[in-house]
């Protein structure tokens, strides 16, 4: 989960990181969703592996969007239990799935909802997409010069 | 889930039939589960389907056994989301899965573990047990008599 | 994908529901991501099934937070087609992916993205969340006085 | 299957560990399913893998609780075998299954339904529970001291 | 599993059909395994759905080739646990697994393995492998004849 | 594959090991296929990975039983395509089918085909199921003896 | 497979539909694949469904491009045999697999190939593909008219 | 990818190898797509993974062949979201999908369409299958020759 952070940190959007864990914690869990948008929180990353029941227990509580990031964790089966137990919810409760693992992804997307609505973020974010295209034009570049062989990249 | 209801009633097993939702009432359910053992409950058998949290947050609270029941319901992706959320519980939490649908398995699972130590349950389910041997025997011997074409009985 | 727009509508979120396609007006797909932002949108809900590029063909244009409907469309393998190829997405591009079929989960998702900083939006879910729960404890109330028999409630 | 061993000795319950194989030795497989409530077991576990039918004969001649677990053996696929083979018991023979390689909450399991009728063993269930409580609050301590940098706790 | 005992008939071979419940009948199973190569029966064909026990614990106990028919049963989840609980059986105890609901194929498969010792079901096999190329090749020719339009043939 | 030539040899059984493939020599294979009869064989065991087509078509050629092995090759798909490939043959075409990577499970099934109709094999086969008996049994022992904490047996 | 052949017939390719069977007519299979480069053919299209050998066969005897159609025939499990066992062909003999049920889509692939070297079927495919984005743009106009509820459109 | 060019030029095609992608540089692929007929391609070979939407929207711009390559990358859930967003097309715009990882049969498939219309690359094409065919035959030699214990073969 810490590239969420990371990637947060990278865009300039403020955060918070901590554990909180459904079937440990239940009492915890409830309190953190239940005060979360009184704390001034705009959305909420959980990540989860397995019978993955903290993102959509914490969507059931809060009203803000809840960010879910399957884990393909130990006990997890290739990852299908963690992805199917917090993307198939029920009506009215929504979970933001991102992809197994894509903790990444998480940041990225609360830094756009955020973004939606602050031009800093959104211009943070149009530098961050325009890196990603650069770097790939770049590759293009030394294999235009260098040929396929003589690029050192790997195909 | 009026099947394990059915069957419970059969065995003779006393049992509170209502409606919790992980998700549309997560105070009701936390309520019912941290109560059930001092409202004399020995066992809890919740079903739910799609991403299904009710059977795995149930067992998080209470130290009564917790029987989940996965249901194909109509937003399930054939009932591996039902299955796979609440069977594939972390260490700490087990929930004893029956199969999809299963209600009825869930009741007799529930009259097993209370016949455990009830040996008028357990005669119950002896009983029962009997019967399904029995009803197989009978077909067995329609078809000794009649042939299979002539049994009826579909193969 | 019109349930999601019921459901902003009952929210009180302003909308646009049109058809783009990837596959078929790639050219009209690339125009609606692009200028999005700049129309005065906040969210983008993109629908789509089988091998489903529409979300995050949109995502990877737009800085906007973009939500994937995985549509268990005709020639779709039981969803898994769709859920898959909305869900999957590499790193720097996220599809905030709900479950399958999940149209109105969609809407309300978006809502809940705009309620995080709207006020009224916000009020509007959690009025939304509270019928929910009410709707479940009238039926405990149905069960408690007429019995699980007797309150014509499927299980 | 040790660590269902490990945790019943932890949590003060008494067990007897062996080896019964359902294709290796069916009859000494039914002599201890059908002697196990005359010999005072209250519950069993069966651990197997890919096609596992263990748990389930075990299941149909006893009327004790079965608590199944499939194992993610060398010939599994994945534990898919193991799992759909133990769960999808048909009407009338249920087994209680857990995760995949979940002996560690089969023993939990057991002691749960022995807890159910055993205050000693409640007991020890509770405070294992809240061992796991503490756990992850120590966790939320580390964090909030050091940062989640400095906490050396693996996100 | 009709299909089955329609075509051993069609290719002369004799058979006994009947019926045993790996859960609900065990003893039955065990006696009727034990001595089937006493009573003179050269291969084993067993149906079953689900969590399908019967096919592998017949061929743990006898010493003849046991076919395996997977059936999609009303409680089988697409038919993936009928085939995984029958196909992928322990070393040392094989199971000849044929296609789902492949009753049909499992009649033909005995009369193959007995056919490899007996000239004249060896012959009614071949008979039935030409009469397949045959209904193949008069379409063929009715296509050639009429046009694929107007041969009224389902493509 | 060479499973299945070791146990053929341990259960006295004569074979024929070599390299034939469907996708590069199909001649090859269709001269195998056809000509295995008149040379003298009873039974076929064909092992192939990924698209298999070779047990197939081999059954689609000769009336000899023909046993498919799925073998989880580098190109395959956790074995899924290799099972499923092989075992899902038309009807009219059977092939029996054993576990994913069972090439030792193929041997044991053409012994036991063999052994039908011939004592010496069905001795043999006997003794050898009597051995894996024996070899749980003296698990036991030890578990008994010295505890399983000390029989050093993997649980 | 009928669509492949309305859809060539549209786009202006001359084609032959006939039926050969991999099981049924395997000498039939070996000709048609031998002689088709011969016979003028450039490409050719093989449906079929379950344990679907014919387009890699056909594909292992010709050096003409092959294009697979998995068919969900009645005996296929949801589609996936299909897919498999016509997509995971191994090294040196590939099959250009289009989507389950996509006999269309291998008509106008088809038509690709020849379109590769011949104008007008070239232009055929443009005016296509014209065709396809027309009528999305024309449901737009609609929208856009009379509102998506007045506009008929399903959603 | 390499290996598609490898053997692109074994068979002795002409080719390009750069990077385009889908989501990172979506301009840069439209150019790429909308001038690859002008450019001089005949078929467009295009390698993706997890949710895989490159070869999809290639073929959605241009009307030359495209043949995906599925890609089992990092982020990918055992290839299948790889296989599934790439074969899965809709109606009107195909993919032309090879095994997972299966560049070099995406290269011998280009070959073979480019060989359907270029005597000497079908001529490559021939010679490459021979070569095919003709290391098995040396296999079986060896084997009949050294016996296959002595062949140094792996089984």
């Amino acid at each position: 989960m810490k590239e969420a952070a990371e990637i947060l940190e990278e865009l300039g959007v403020d955060y918070e990181l901590t554990i909180v864990s459904a079937h440990r914690t239940p009492e915890r869990m409830i309190d953190y969703a239940k005060n979360a948008k009184t704390n001034g929180f705009n959305v909420i990353i959980a990540g989860a592996g397995g019978a993955a029941h903290l993102p959509g227990m914490v969507a059931s509580i809060t009203t803000l969007p809840v960010i879910g990031v399957p884990v393909k964790s130990r006990n997890s089966i290739d990852g299908w239990d963690s992805i199917l137990s917090i993307l198939q919810m029920p009506g009215g409760i929504p979970v933001a799935t991102v992809a197994l693992d894509g903790a990444k992804n998480a940041g990225i997307l609360a830094a756009e909802i955020i973004g939606a609505f602050d031009d800093n973020i959104s211009k943070s974010l149009m530098h961050y997409k325009e890196s990603l295209t650069k770097k790939v034009l770049e590759k293009v570049d030394v294999i235009e010069n260098k040929g396929w062989r003589g690029s050192k990249i790997g195909f």
